[in-house]
């Protein structure tokens, strides 16, 4: 079968298989999981059935220990359920988990692994909420990407219902449930050919009904409960026969073959890394590399990890493997050894195997294939046991040094990067972009958004790759062909073109001319555009959006400006799909809204001019000199931590410099001055009848009413307008509404 | 220091310690953990001090996880904090001890471990909670005695402020929580002079507080949380160092010293068991015993399980070891192996030695010196790995066969059982004498109490050890010197005296007479008495103790009466000793209570004879019959699994006739007649007035009031008395008041 090709993230992936297999689901929204239970609750609400001609019926719970306990209950009445969590959410479950499946209740988990909190929360994404489940009875069944969420989620609710076994089945939190992928979908009527009727009348009738009562969570006593708890040996023992048998089926009519364990390099490999989750492809893809170039390297891709099919790992490991490197994203602190590290040197506990772990990933921590390469390169000198790969370890010295940077991705994929301001549209604007070429073009589209934790007004940095290709690489931009900033305040502030190939396309958002604003980038930019004959592009999008009459929306301006210049699609092309795209959004709320979005299109193809650089620094009409973020006294804590991750490097601060436990210096957030804002407001002290609402409306507290003391205005810079303050007062007190424009967010 | 011994159980032991070294304790009741909780609360609630002179602020919380949340609080404030609990109550305790352990907070959780409910609930010991645990960055510290529960206590509470990080310290629900032991406690002063007050200074100076304000518990992103994650490791390795020297400062005082891993044995072993717990000590045992027999064999006991100091585990193990067995007392389904398994596996990847691990002790399943042996036997064999030992597994095949039986107890040890009804007295009465004997005499006395899960009128056997040297063996008693059954419904219904040596005694609470008595034992324990020249009494406890003015509480009588016989002490000095017991239990409820019981334990003494026995089984006049539990058309559940569990053999139902996913048949409880009540009602047909209310106050339901139609009273049988109905009706219906004598609890 050739599926519909589409274009969803992971989470999506997820739930339209979980819904399909469904009857009941019970939620309770963590990020990065809520958008599953938000699906099938939308699709629920429309109405949407599942395989079995049903509406599922979504339940909100309290809590995640609720949901898992309302999943317990409807599983005993014989309801085909699921749920979707994370984290210390999936922490939550863990009671009722072991009762699911010690009651061996067929049920499917989907969860968006995140990091547990503990020296600090955090939402990102690795594998310490799914390794804490892993004593739980549950099957475990790990997806590398959007495409596999889909196809694995099918083998864990198939497979679940034949094994009475219930499945935890999990993928890279954001990485993976929040990546945009185009995938092949599998229909619904194809699912319900692949459903096993019979073994659903057969957990319909092991459950707990009024005409066949049964007694159900009973006490067991020492003399008997050892026995009660082996008696599930062996459908244990059946379970990887049975999740292969699955895999084998679904492969017949995907084409898509998986295995417990998957393979991949060279078939006389003598070192070989194992990896679960999004890692792989990453690894994947590094290994092919090297092989390419000779090197007699392969990897393991973990996909079911609980039951461990050692005899299965056993065999997809070529004979000649020497030395084993296994990466485990995950830290469990005091342990000799990561939980995927301690199954692998057990499993090769008779080989002649050298065996060593390391940790990569925490909290979606870059991985990239240098990295991969660095572990290699590890192997080769023999290195220790208990390695990091990512950061910068100075106090352990544990971590991996990755000097060689390698370029794995294939050479034809566009890649494009495109700085916004959180909810200024950009990331919703690339959304659309990579449905477009993704539904519309036998291209293929990958999309990953990275946020900061400030939402709307924060910065978005999106990562876009276009080929005619599957595109895998699952980590973040490093080398591009097109970079767009759409805040000229990012200018100075963040390094956004360094990573520009050649000949590559920077798109600026700005106000100013294309006359003068060459000359409002620093002198490094400057330099690299003229260096690398960087095509440079200015527009002034919320000029061209306010009078096509759309407000401070700029994101049809920027998408058109890309499409125009990007050069992924061919612009006639482009230009049609974007009218098309705004067509179908827009008509409903009429063809002048249609026609106001198609001039901005129009509009903005027309406005757009290449800048000419100068031939050479000398020749530039001046540059942009960033002020220094923070003061010069400031603290060891505001100069080591606060001012990278202000700079968006975060990821070069080592260990020695963060905190151990978690505690942090207050009132850090007044050291970042953002200048965000593109417009901000201006007192007209010559209206203000001193009402004060404007300083009430502002919800950052950016606009604050003074009355100011005459003696203290002596030193006042020229321009520092006051009036008479209106408050009865005999001290002659002088009024002014000051706005704090760098906290200001427009 | 020669430090003051007494007798008390585990969990009073460890509350000892934690009460000393806290000032908050955040509590929830859990069994087998409540009584920790209980006691820290009567202490606070009398005034007693902890070693910072100050009462400890006990608080109950909604929950368990409420209590973690209360703990987590407590610390970051700055107090010393504790907390006890066990099981899913431990699991709801997770997400808050990730936040704990992350935040570098010291404290000390103590865990009586317990199984954890799966297929089924169970309130007994096994490993399974705190396993699920060793990944949260908690310490964990297992104790395998009550004085080990005192000793690591203190080591826990000691390094947990040194090292900032919490600890788990566990010791096996009941077998050790409720074991009672003679043990030399450490006193207040002491422990004040170990503890470190500049580290408690440290600890408040990192609290949050009002004059010096930090952030904690921020949100870390992708950029920093990795490296804020291992900004610990230092702390984790500095960790196995301070635990070994703070046992080394405890050893210096007390004289008994630990190491994180314990070698016994030979010191050329070539095969070794590792184990954790209270089975350290049987295996410890098994091992002497074996090693007097000239084998090369040793064990391993592990005290510090996280960190895992691999380092100290290879160094403690001899340079002659072979062959290694890891038993754990947990089961994780789909693992490879359990968790204590997968890390000595590791610990050992570098040595040529054979490990194979198996499971044990599921939810206090038994576990004696010969199933030790057996597992010596099976590594003679290089056997398999991922065996069980103590259960018949007739459907995977992994259990070992114990047909070895060996007895390596110190024989000069006298052993003792007492069958009893649940609040018959017997229990509290063997707490006592426990006491007596510690508190009073150099004697060592270990007592175990087991339970059915019928409380009140269920059964409870009473294991009881006296000895000159101190007492390990933590398992029931097999070989007995004295048996006591203090209901005589016991007879024929359970298998009481084939434990009993030659010349042993067994101790009968009868109405009959003792001429008749003999003729009332069932054939078997005739020919037993008659050929192991047991020594046979008699006594009528309820006569006597009705006679004296103390109702049916039999336990004054049935103490004395194994004061007399048992040889454990003088005879004198027993009677003394009681005497004064009952004198300072009593005294405040007058002089004339006292003078009853200390009647009643001379009328005891004065009536207590022993039975002749008759020389040969044809001379006895008759003999008890019992009647078949169960009807024999029952059901395969009835005969297979209720039956021999009504008989106190549920140990030897092997797994094939368990459920695999906890479902039974409904009404069995209808199959149990237990006929335990030594006094049943009887209606008087003469008196009656039909006013029902003895069918209304019965709490079993078993009198009945019940109006019969005389057309079923034809084949009535004779002295099936009825008398006509009151009730308004035209049918000459009879009445009648049934008595369910078999259902009855007296």
């Amino acid at each position: 079968m050739a599926g519909k090709m589409t274009t969803i993230d992971g989470n999506t992936a997820a739930t339209h298989v979980a819904y399909a297999f469904s009857e009941v689901a019970a939620i309770y929204p963590i990020t990065p999981s809520s958008n599953m239970g938000e699906l099938a609750d939308a699709w629920a609400a429309q109405g949407r059935q599942n395989i079995l001609d049903r509406t599922v019926s979504v339940v909100e719970m309290q809590s995640e220990a609720g949901a898992a306990g309302a999943v317990h209950g409807s599983l005993s009445a014989g309801a085909l359920t699921t749920t979707f969590t994370a984290s210390q959410g999936l922490l939550l479950m863990i009671p009722n988990m072991h009762k699911i499946a010690g009651e061996m209740l067929p049920a499917v988990f989907h969860v968006s692994a995140r990091s547990l909190a503990t020296q600090s929360l955090s939402i990102f994404g690795d594998h310490s909420d799914v390794m804490s489940c892993r004593n739980t009875g549950f099957a475990m069944l790990a997806s590398a990407s959007v495409q596999e969420v889909l196809d694995l989620a099918t083998v864990a609710h198939l497979t679940t219902l034949q094994s009475d076994i219930p499945f935890l089945h999990f993928f890279d939190g954001f990485r993976t449930s929040h990546e945009v992928q185009k995938v092949e979908i599998i229909d619904y009527d194809t699912l319900k050919g692949l459903f096993d009727f019979e073994q659903l009348a057969r957990f319909r009738n092991r459950a707990m009904r009024p005409d066949k009562p049964i007694i159900k969570v009973g006490a067991q006593n020492p003399d008997v409960y050892f026995q009660g708890r082996e008696a599930s040996n062996r459908y244990y023992n059946a379970l990887p026969g049975l999740v292969q048998e699955t895999m084998d089926r679904l492969a017949r009519i995907t084409g898509r073959q998986y295995h417990l364990f998957d393979y991949v390099g060279a078939p006389d490999a003598t070192k070989v890394v194992v990896v679960m989750g999004s890692g792989c492809e990453t690894v994947e893809e590094t290994v092919n590399y090297l092989c390419k170039r000779g090197e007699k390297v392969g990897a393991v891709k973990v996909r079911l990890y609980r039951p461990f099919a050692a005899d299965r790992f056993v065999d997809a490991l070529p004979q000649t493997v020497e030395k084993v490197a296994v990466l485990d994203r995950t830290k469990e602190p005091g342990s000799q050894g990561e939980p995927l590290y301690l199954d692998i040197r057990a499993a090769l506990a008779d080989r002649d195997v050298r065996v060593i772990g390391g940790r990569y990933g925490l909290s979606s921590k870059e991985f990239t294939p240098s990295m991969v390469n660095a572990v290699f390169r590890h192997l080769d000198q023999s290195g220790f046991h208990g390695f990091t790969v990512g950061i910068n370890d100075d106090v352990t010295n544990l971590s991996l040094s990755v000097d060689e940077l390698i370029d794995t991705e294939d050479p034809e994929v566009v890649r494009c990067m495109f700085w916004g301001l959180g909810s200024d549209g950009t990331v919703g604007a690339n959304k659309d972009s990579i449905k477009l070429i993704g539904d519309n073009t036998d291209m293929y589209a990958q999309g990953y958004f990275v946020y900061d934790s400030k939402k709307s007004g924060g910065i978005t940095i999106s990562h876009l790759r276009f080929g005619k290709k599957p595109i895998a690489s699952p980590y973040l931009i490093s080398t591009a062909d097109f970079v767009a900033c759409h805040n000229p305040a990012y200018i100075g502030r963040y390094d956004m073109i360094s990573c520009l190939k050649p000949d590559g396309v920077f798109l600026l958002n700005s106000e100013w001319s294309n006359d003068e604003v060459f000359a409002r980038l620093t002198s490094d930019m400057q330099e690299l555009i003229i260096e690398r004959n960087i095509r440079f592009y200015n527009i002034n999008a919320l000029d061209i959006s306010m009078r096509a009459g759309l407000g401070q929306r700029i994101n049809t301006v920027m998408q058109t400006a890309f499409f125009k210049i990007s050069g992924v699609l061919p612009e006639e092309q482009a230009i049609k799909l974007i009218k098309d795209s705004l067509k179908k959004r827009f008509i409903t709320k009429g063809e002048d809204i249609v026609k106001q979005n198609w001039e901005c299109v129009d509009a903005t193809a027309a406005a757009l001019q290449e800048v000419k650089a100068p031939g050479s620094l000398s020749e530039a009409k001046g540059s942009y000199q960033p002020k220094a973020l923070i003061a010069e006294d400031a603290s060891d804590f505001a100069r080591n931590v606060i001012l990278p991750v202000m700079h968006q490097q975060g990821d070069s601060i080592p260990v020695s410099k963060m905190s151990y436990d978690g505690i942090l210096p207050t009132a850090t957030s007044a050291l970042e001055k953002r200048g965000i804002a593109p417009r901000v407001p201006q007192w007209q002290p010559d209206n203000c009848i001193q009402c004060n609402i404007c300083s009430m409306s502002c919800p950052h507290g950016v606009i604050r009413a003074k009355q100011i003391a005459p003696d203290d205005l002596e030193s006042a810079p020229d321009g520092f307008h006051t009036i008479k303050s209106g408050t009865k007062n005999e001290r002659d007190l002088r009024y002014r509404i000051q706005v704090y424009c760098e906290d200001c967010t427009g």
